[in-house]
């Protein structure tokens, strides 16, 4: 998994792709679902929707620290059975065969089986709005994998798959940020 | 273009679609594209990223209304369009062909071309953030529309388009709120 410019980060994000966020409590790892999430900035800002519903939210709270991970169309079980249980009383890591690799500047782990890791720090927590500001601080993509396609949860229980890719890079010039 | 009940607005942002956004500044419509959107909450809260590089920013502090409308594939120039140019000094609606219906709570208006229009409310503006907090009052469908497959912005000038979809309510049942 190769190291990603952070000037790409946002990339990863804007087509509103299911992630999967790693926390660490001081003790344990664990991850969870969340399809909630915008780009708040170019430079890798990002918010999240998440709160005390949420049994990693008190990891994220306390470490001020995740990592996301972006899993593609052949994890969905993995995605949905993530959502699906709590890690107060489930390693699912184990469950979910899910490799842990070590981030370099947080504590939660990477997850070797999904196509694309940010590692975040908490930036603030908007408890009126339950948004968690996170700052990427470093990322990495799997251009080795074959299998790129990434699903969107439609919030019913059903997931739309990435379709076909319509460029538009030349009318969008001049909006495009620089490193791009 | 049927009404939505409102338990299901969220299901129109929750996979990260591409949006029109519609204000009136007291004298003239205007329409912006936004790309960076978040479901809040599964009462039709919603939040989106912009600011005062917007020239919409103005009206939607101001009025503090809009319209999110939810174009399709078929739509893909018009939202680069609209995304491209500015309202400081184009009518947009005209430019690029867009039909104006009358909202029912809200000044700004709703397009016709779309598949879906969320009538919204500003409920706060966290400028620390550029995160305006919108709150969806009415909503709308076009079941009629034979193309349904929105765009999902990639941010460097791509758009990946719908593709298949998964159904994985049986083991989302627990998880999904009551209405949907």
């Amino acid at each position: 998994m190769e190291s990603l410019q952070m000037s790409r980060v946002f990339t990863l994000i804007e087509p509103g792709p299911v992630v999967l966020v790693t926390t660490n409590d001081g003790q344990k790892d664990n991850v969870m679902t969340i399809t909630w999430t915008m780009v708040l900035d170019f430079t890798a800002e990002f918010a999240i929707t998440t709160g005390p519903w949420n049994y990693s939210y008190i990891a994220l709270q306390e470490s001020k620290e995740c990592v996301i991970s972006i899993p593609t169309v052949d994890l969905i079980d993995t995605v949905v059975g993530v959502g699906t249980c709590s890690g107060a009383d489930t390693d699912k890591f184990t469950k979910f065969k899910l490799t842990r690799l070590k981030a370099k500047y947080v504590r939660p782990p990477i997850i070797k089986e999904c196509l694309a890791n940010i590692e975040c720090k908490v930036v603030d927590i908007l408890t009126q709005y339950n948004i968690v500001v996170l700052q990427g601080v470093a990322a990495y993509f799997d251009s080795t994998r074959e299998e790129k396609k990434t699903l969107h949860a439609v919030g019913d229980g059903t997931f739309i798959v990435d379709g076909r890719r319509i460029d538009r890079k030349k009318m969008m010039q001049a909006k495009l940020p620089s490193g791009i």
